[in-house]
């Protein structure tokens, strides 16, 4: 089921790479790439998953309450990573051209559906 | 006229905490805080230098194009951070009933006018 729900992010968001339900140790539960893309989304999402440590880290020392979402926007992609539970986050890449808050809503939405598949 | 610019973007941003100009080395340059908020922005920056590196190292490891912006949301705050140039960034921090659409437009709009000023 975290496999539909990564599905049907991917295929209604125009533009999406793929997504991916990952734990913050690097080891990946799920992923959906869009057909046609051969982007290494285990290998963007292990990347990230130190990026969101770091970032959760700050935002402890920082006392400015617990990370829910991180966007990266690069020359050639966006990267939208959503905390899922306080051990996996669900990343979704779109193309520079593709609908960036669409695929920010879906994720965003459909959050709390892979929390409860998580429990 | 860096104080300037970071002063109209929090100004004109509802909820904006304040903005600050800093190196990649954590060394701030100038910034504007909110009348009324005590918020360490200079700690906040200094953290967040870190990730932006780690993202930036990130971004060069995966090929995916030089970063340009990140955003987090926490429990209490949006940090929304862009690159000005391989050297500095800006950071604007929102609380979360702030206008984060507005404040990312601002930014971005006057990102360029800070590459200027820097050179």
């Amino acid at each position: 089921m975290f496999k539909q729900i990564l599905e049907n992010i991917v295929e209604n968001t125009p533009g999406a790479v793929g997504a991916i339900l990952m734990g913050f140790d690097g080891i990946a539960i799920e992923q959906h790439v869009s057909e046609g893309d051969d982007v290494d989304l285990q290998l963007v999402a292990i990347e990230y998953s130190n990026v969101v440590k770091e970032i959760r880290n700050t935002a402890e020392i920082l006392g400015t309450g617990e990370l829910q979402e991180v966007s990266v926007k690069t020359g050639r992609y966006y990267v939208i990573i959503q905390t899922v539970t306080p051990d996996y986050f669900v990343a979704l890449t779109l193309e520079r051209k593709g609908n960036f808050g669409k695929g920010r809503y879906l994720l965003m939405r459909d959050t709390p559906r892979l929390r409860e598949s998580l429990a």
